[in-house]
């Protein structure tokens, strides 16, 4: 035995209780100091990042047909130039098949103790992760150091606790001892194991490449799979520091490496559809867009399990609210924050056509509208505020996006690059004017920082168009603003019954885009954004069974 | 409220706890006594069923679009002559729609307080069930009796059990409070719903319509969906009887009766394919053949859950035993008991060629087939005996199959009818003699009374020979006799990478056919042989999803 299990086994202890309560609760602290990480954690960790550019990343023992892959291209303009060991999918497969039976016959704690501290190690390259994220994602560099650090590493904690109490509910051995009236009674000792499922595969996406794989990663390893990591081709450096790490962890606690490995591929010969549909591929936890989603659930084997997040269409709707400013800039962060590049922001902000009573006396559509384009533009008012705030978009794709989205309406706040960032791809929001009706421009998804102010006759008709997209087309997160309880309970019924989580006149420091770990069921599973939702039971439970072994035991 | 679950609360606990340890445990007695259930309970049982002969069964409130459907026939010669309510799956499913609200918005207790006092009026009704259960399935009165009644009810209530933890692991409302450093804190009130997925089919099997159907009914009706039950249209009144009850007690606690419904129908016109097929069908349990899985599977719709116990080929390896004549006559009952139409029945018995060591001395290959010959034979003596051990034969495709599989190999054992059953379709254990290599009609399910004695170059052999057969496909059981513990831990490993739970040693009243709600994971979702396990956590947690609302506290 490592220790490792004894070493962490007070965090796990804490985590269990806070899935319990659902309390704010996080062991990797999310603010990037110096006092924290160390004083040479931030220049250690860029160093780190930077001795990387231009070369190999080389992962010790990983499997490798010959050759290297990897055309990553930061959104920030510095080319990245690093290469990754080039593995086909057959040589993936055999290495995970190879590396399996050691880690599905550990014990429980073996397993969930290498994850623990495969987690804390994560912990402790934030910062060189930090700089990884962010010049893949395009996300600003306090994000990329959250998201793509302690707030992933949060997601990845979250799933290896679920995973611990859905087996450890088991017994190891049990004795049944059944009565049999004047007779002696039955006696069976009963043994009870974890079997896992067998390869897992995790599809990483180009925005958020750790938090949102990490659930399904530390899920399956947990549970006793073996792990194929397949990040985004345009996201590969984050997944393979993830990797990297979690095999040296593995090594040290005396495992086969190759329980943890990394597809990387390039834009053009991607490798991801010949691993979906192998059969012997039997988890499958994707992010990624409805389409591919589609693909993934369509030809992967019979007996794989597939967990998706995928996409949807955001609504927040405006009834009615006692702080108008306060409305109006958190809707305007949760409009900018990374260009809207989130699977979290909101897209469709329904207004009512006669406008709305508020702590400033009425607003009408028109200032509802306007209040909240005044509020973009304060909020990225100041260049370098606007850069921390937006970071850089992901993808060319995007950035067209934006261009051709702004002909779907009348716009109410054109996209504009931002100032000093003229390496970068930028992009602050565009926010368009409509009513429902006239358009259907707003029942689709359009990735990126596009949204629409929408007129609705009434704050019931805003809810029920909101509710019923979110149940065609999915949503991930759903927000309201009424003073009136009855509207917000009318709205916490019709969202449920959209399987979409609400968040309810949010005008302070939290932000509809806003997932925390231990607390937030992100995803509810029950609309066509994703058929699972991080983390509960039902996306751990089902990743390993129980077998049995029984025998007669003298009474 | 109607108080159900504070009448049925200290039961909970105890199902709870008996999840948790794995010990013997059941509310529903197995013996059916007067002492117990009541002096004149068999007597009004009877009365009961033989009320129904010949009748429509009359359900209060079902929809229906006007005739009645309905053929089943007994395999003990009894004209049933019953008829059922006929809807079409547009009705049923409309009718499930629009009973969903009330049930879903639910409280967790309510919900579960119906389905608690839902099996306690089952129970009541077991003797009734006793003889439906016979008469359409051939089970034998006293197994009929068991695993119809009190050990069906057993499994349903352990799939209530699940649910119930499953849903109250989640509070209903959290404070989330996280620090802001000199600042106030951040504090949101949050609330957790739970969703159900929507409409949920349960399609029963011919041979224990009851006991492969609760545990799915009742964990989708717990979680809050609406459940249509489609019965076999061989064992239609088992389950007419269930969803007659079940009714009658989601009325009683002002709920729509419509949340259960009956799909019967007849052989010929079958309505479980457009039941499938309908993507408003969110929840689907199946028990069945492997071919019909597949369809199951294939056709189901995209959002569509689906838990399946197919079939597989169960086998028994002999290594050497202390207890010859406990040995022979323990696999000689688990091969008769109800005519080997269990899934859980053994198939395969592999058998070193050399003979193994025993508490008799050396046995010969031949000597131990005879000495399950002979106990089969010394078992089934007594036409009574044979009667009460095998019952009837459900169908006439099985009989069928016995007689062509006569032709298989050498016939160690004819099966013959049996004796004073004349107006029944019995047929005892035919037993064949074959070599490994030499043939492959045992690597294929032949369900019904039909078991091979196999040879096998040794123990290894045979335990690699059933393991890999498991795994390919599929098993439910497994058995070893074994004094060696190095050969029954090789087993061990060997069953559990199959996916297969292994009994050890059977030579008194416990049998490999036999599995006990709360402690033996019935399937383990591990090989073909089916994707879920009774009961564990997997099976409900997918039931369900959760939806939340968050709203900012003053700190």
């Amino acid at each position: 035995m490592s220790g490792f299990f004894e070493r962490h086994k007070a965090t796990l202890e804490k985590a269990l209780d806070a899935a319990r309560t659902r309390d704010y609760w996080s062991p990797y602290p999310e603010v990037a100091s110096g006092k924290i990480y160390g004083e040479t954690a931030k220049d250690d960790g860029a160093g780190a990042f930077k001795s990387r550019l231009g070369q190999a990343f080389d992962i010790a023992g990983h499997p490798s047909d010959g050759g290297t892959v990897g055309k990553e291209q930061s959104p920030y303009g510095l080319e990245l130039g690093i290469t990754y060991p080039k593995a086909s999918p057959a040589l993936l497969l055999q290495a995970a098949e190879d590396a399996a039976r050691g880690w599905s016959r550990a014990s429980i704690e073996a397993r969930v103790g290498v994850c623990l501290e495969f987690l804390d190690r994560l912990n402790k390259h934030s910062f060189e992760m930090a700089n990884a994220v962010s010049h893949t994602t395009g996300q600003a560099f306090m994000m990329a150091f959250q998201a793509g650090g302690p707030h992933a590493q949060d997601r990845g904690l979250e799933a290896v606790t679920y995973a611990y109490a859905e087996m450890a509910r088991t017994p190891g051995s049990a004795i049944w001892t059944k009565p049999q009236g004047k007779h002696d009674p039955l006696v069976l000792e009963k043994r009870f194991r974890v079997i896992p499922r067998g390869v897992a595969l995790v599809i990483g996406c180009a925005t958020f490449p750790t938090w949102n794989s990490y659930p399904g990663l530390f899920a399956s390893l947990a549970t006793g799979n073996t792990v194929i990591v397949k990040p985004h081709p345009g996201s590969i450096l984050p997944l393979a520091l993830t990797v990297q790490i979690g095999r040296e962890v593995l090594s040290e606690a005396g495992f086969d490496p190759n329980v943890l490995l990394l597809a990387a591929d390039e834009p053009g010969s991607e490798i991801t559809k010949d691993l979906v549909s192998d059969p012997s591929v039997r988890i499958i936890d994707f992010t990624g867009s409805n389409a591919f989603g589609d693909w993934v659930r369509e030809n992967a084997g019979r007996n794989t399990q597939v967990y998706t997040e995928e996409a949807g269409v955001n609504s927040i709707v405006v009834a009615s609210t006692d702080n108008f400013r306060g409305m109006c800039s958190n809707i305007a962060f949760s409009l900018s924050l990374y260009s809207g590049q989130m699977c979290t922001a909101p897209q469709n902000i329904y207004v009512p056509d006669g406008g709305i009573e508020t702590d400033e006396g009425h607003k009408s559509f028109d200032e509802v509208a306007d209040g909240i384009r005044i509020s973009v533009d304060k909020l990225l008012g100041d260049p370098d505020r606007a850069a921390g705030v937006c970071g850089a978009i992901a993808s060319d794709a995007t950035l067209d996006r934006i261009v051709s989205a702004a002909d779907l309406g009348p716009v109410l706040r054109p996209s504009s690059a931002i100032e000093n960032m003229n390496d970068a791809r930028t992009a602050t929001p565009l926010i368009l004017k409509l009513r429902e009706g006239d358009s259907d421009a707003h029942h689709r998804e359009h990735f990126g920082p596009i949204s629409f102010v929408i007129a609705v006759s009434d704050a019931d008709e805003g809810i029920e168009r909101a509710a019923s997209l979110a149940a065609k087309k999915g949503a991930i997160t759903a927000s309201i603003y009424a003073t009136d309880d009855t509207i917000l309970n009318h709205a916490a019924d019709a969202f449920a019954d959209a399987g979409v989580s609400l968040s309810c006149n949010l005008t302070g420091g939290v932000f509809v885009n806003q997932s925390a770990a231990f607390s937030d069921y992100h995803v509810t599973g029950a609309n066509p954004a994703g058929n699972a939702a991080l983390t509960d039971a039902a996306f751990v439970a089902n990743r390993f069974r129980i077998a049995a072994t029984r025998r007669h035991m003298a009474a």
